[in-house]
């Protein structure tokens, strides 16, 4: 790609448009044109964010609506606004990552259950490409529409990703995920006051979770074959980090030499030799995949720690970007954690 | 003291009506009548606080107002509430233990400035005792209206008493105080999410603190002289914890023996060996004080260590209680902190 | 119980040890006659654990072997001291509550692959009662040596017993532990380091873990049913707390009401509304559970909470204690959590 | 520069060590061709630091002695180690950066008293530069041998910088000084162990601290005279971080314009509109400021926040590098927080 990049991020003040924007402002091939906010148009990134005040951003005011052209836009936004949001881009000849989860599931009678909103645009769902490159690579390159993956999927469908590829029998998946707190977003509540998160962890959702229908179509996608998964989240008091493990029945059992071949020229996915720790992934894109077969029960156990705001969020989409434009795959994005 | 005490407390849901329901619940000589809360009015105390549902008083039902007979009130109430409701209850012939600061400083004329409202009883300025049992032990004992001191003020005064107490000429004191979290009490903020106050310090109120006129108020009542100090608070990400630290340019060295002999007799407060840590004193009433003589600079330097909570709230309330009440002065009140 | 019970504690300086200390000293039946510990003797408890400083204790000398009579002893040992230290203590006919692992598993086969030694008393083994009241009440009272259960163990067999009494048949049993630091003792180790360890979480001993047999023992002598569980354990960023949740396919529905049911004269069990958080059982010995059946993949889903240090250790050894020597079970067991 | 800088590191496998290879394994500029490392040599570096492990530089090995060409020679060493390595490299013709405090006070006769040893190289302190920027950065540029300042002193001198350079009469000079864990490295200590740490917070070394005679020498050389300073160490469950707050009795009242005008072109220091939070500047290279004068007291309040790892360790030493070696001085240095 000779030309710069024009790219507009919409919805600046969350925890993942800060990220975004801590690659962006220094992606050589990529100059940010609009910052869009509704809730602090006309003030400067760096008020808002003060961790980006020395930024190259810093002084550009927020905007209600994009002023500038841009080529790409990155969505930071509420499901709902996304919904809408994406229809009206794509009529305009944009691009688009979107990070909410407005179009990550094919089956659009999903969306009343798992959403809460019947889907008014069921014909761009077959359009987006689910922005996982690690099996999606080739149709991230030419998709107009990327739907970011969540967080929990990320992570789990990288821990399964070997097993359904090859077509492996598998029986009684269970995920059980573990989260830092900024994955739920910006918004404050009782139960993340600092007070009362600090020395604490829970589940949440334990009936009914969207990143669950997100996790079984994608199954369903590579392996052919329909599978339920029992999902569970847990908050533990990390701000960044996901460890999820997933255990599975199964007779497979080498599976170590799978897990490296399979991941063997990934650059963002790395099969450890002893369990992962979630600090080592900080800030990063990294996945960390270590598979243990417990031959006493016949269970694949396979444990995946990523950063929720890196490949879980924010860095993935950059790797996205980088794909969707022709730039080298791992271009700024930062690999190396943030230790201690 | 043959009969049962009983006891309303006003405003149950927030963090020092909980850790006050944490030891009524189990002080012997204590009846708790009424359980007082406009938000959570009809739901059960075990609801509203899990932590205490199995509690004694955890299937008692809050109400909007006390449907029972009581003695003494416990005010856990925003500061402009107890202004108005210490007046109403002690008309009542009830005796009060007011844990806001609406009676807390002599001088009306504070109230506006600091608090932002004109003082609408301020002859009851007067009859309100100060509950710092180890400075106003005897008035304590016969008083109708505690102002239950602020949390800054109990760690910085118990610092400075031993030197006040002698009149020692001081200069120049600095009061650099660290806080927990819950000392902002149980609101939500978005400083206060967890993922922006997990690795996370700051200042506040640098330019003007309502506890700085209430310790410079004490000062002067103590010592006879008015004095000016520098007040500087910082949350620092703890749960519960007050670590107070106290510089004043004096020629007196002794320091040691000074605070040794101030405080032989005083249950809840310990002269250390070394610089205390918060953590020792969690759960607990204790003040631990550690007064260091800096030849270098001819400066006290005195460290002070609360569980804002503890000594800094709640249980300071329920050792002025035993004292207005007869009961011997640490029935029920924890000194073994939770460890780790 | 007429006469105050005499009681040792072995190995006084850990984390268990200081929990024990916290509610024996305030035990109404019981004096405490000899700290013991190897490491620190000739110091008093208030100076190797300042957070006991103005215990009742706090002066009492630590000593390398008892000097006084008891009734009862307390081993807070490693496992290997443990074992050695039982038959002598039997011999010379004092009761024992032992928290260690060295008597919890019936089978001496056991012990070399798991604890790394060959067990020198397996007749003991035997004799020894389980501590987990739930289960083992009526055994706990007449017995001269408890082994007191692992923490992982006891919110895992309490989250199974109701299923397992009934005898019901279950499949794949997947146990993913959630603990707090303090579960791994008070000895540093780089991973425990606060720069390593906070905002951090690892799963570790994936392929083998001491509690797997402790568990499937119990499993086994309650169901008759000899089974295999899958177990992982995961440490978090909490200082005190497990949150553990088990898996298991089964087509038992009515989960709810069997859980009630069961435990419906549990003073320390209780089946929550909603999901437990952790802190709401911080220093006590509740375990808190919260069952629930996921129709779509025919599991149970049981999450269980408790206090690692509480009901995980030192506060079910005191209602061990309580149970064999005719106190009430619960006196002097704190039920109202720290909160926050 | 044309050619490439070729730089060895000593101590690898520390903080400050993992922090500056985090940054110079992806600087244009620098090849790192030695990885020095005594107790480590064999392993890989992505073995030592799992954080580096996809890093360019994972699969270099570590050495006991540089077996390769270098120019620069960072030092992560002990003081004493330090003390005896310096001269030998500078006498092969080395450049140095020494992190440690071996070179950084000028009177040798301080050594022995804070530091424990006889300096044995006294003429070296004269050759060797502070390499704080903000103050002696022409003297940088042509260095042999860096100091690299200590972290308190970094955060205190660069809040007293604008009054010391204009000669302004200061008394009664007090740092108040919170530090994040990571500042005391990486070997284990009971007070640092996670359990004890987390939720504690305590002051140290009250007494005597290194970092007091290094904050008043350099006082002396910017200003022309003689201060004491009163400094206290405070350490805060933070693993990065550093808030010193310096309190300073001064006529001198127009503090915000003095430090804008005196940081104006300083492209690390930032005053900020409000008191700063340490998190804005986690893994950064940044310097807030917030002075604020209380004319209540006549005293000038500066709150300071860096990261101590970075500006006050080692992203500070690779902005000296970059002066030293003809770099843009900004080259690859983070300014953008990772946030949350």
């Amino acid at each position: 790609m000779e030309q710069t990049l024009k790219v507009a991020l919409f919805g600046v003040t969350g925890y993942t448009g800060a990220e975004l924007l801590r690659i962006l402002a220094r992606h050589p091939g990529v100059e940010v044109t609009s910052l869009v906010s509704s809730s602090s148009a006309g003030r400067t990134l760096g008020e808002v964010l003060p961790s980006l005040s020395l930024s190259p951003l810093s002084s550009k005011r927020l905007v209600p609506e994009p002023e500038e052209e841009f080529d790409l836009a990155f969505l930071c936004l509420p499901h709902e606004v996304s919904l809408t949001t994406v229809p009206r881009l794509l009529a305009g000849g944009k691009k688009i990552i979107d990070l909410s989860g407005a179009y990550r599931i094919k089956d659009p009678e999903a969306y009343p259950s798992f959403y809460g909103f019947t889907h008014e645009a069921p014909e761009l769902l077959e359009k987006a490409v689910y922005g996982l490159p690690e099996i999606f690579r080739e149709e991230i390159r030419t998709a107009d529409l990327i739907a970011n993956p969540g967080c929990y999927p990320t992570a789990a469908l990288l821990a399964l990703y070997p097993l359904l590829r090859e077509g492996v029998e598998l029986e009684s998946i269970v995920i059980h995920a573990l989260s830092g707190v900024s994955g739920a977003g910006r918004q404050t509540r009782q139960r993340f006051h600092f007070p009362e998160m600090a020395e604490n962890c829970f589940p949440y959702a334990l009936e009914k979770h969207r990143h669950t229908p997100e996790i079984e179509d994608v199954i369903e996608r590579v392996s052919g074959i329909p599978m339920k998964v029992r999902f569970t989240p847990v908050v533990v008091p990390l701000v960044r980090g996901m460890l999820v493990t997933v255990y599975v029945r199964t007779g497979r059992r080498d599976l170590r030499e799978l897990y490296l071949q399979t991941y063997a020229n990934e650059p963002f996915v790395r099969v450890t030799e002893s369990p992962p720790m979630t600090k080592w992934v900080s800030g990063t894109n990294l996945c960390l995949l270590y598979p243990h077969y417990d031959d006493r029960t016949a269970t694949a156990v396979i444990v995946s720690a990523i950063d929720n705001l890196g490949k879980g969020a924010s860095l993935q989409a950059v790797q996205n970007m980088n794909l969707m434009f022709g730039f080298e795959e791992t271009l700024s994005i930062p690999v190396e954690g943030l230790f201690p």
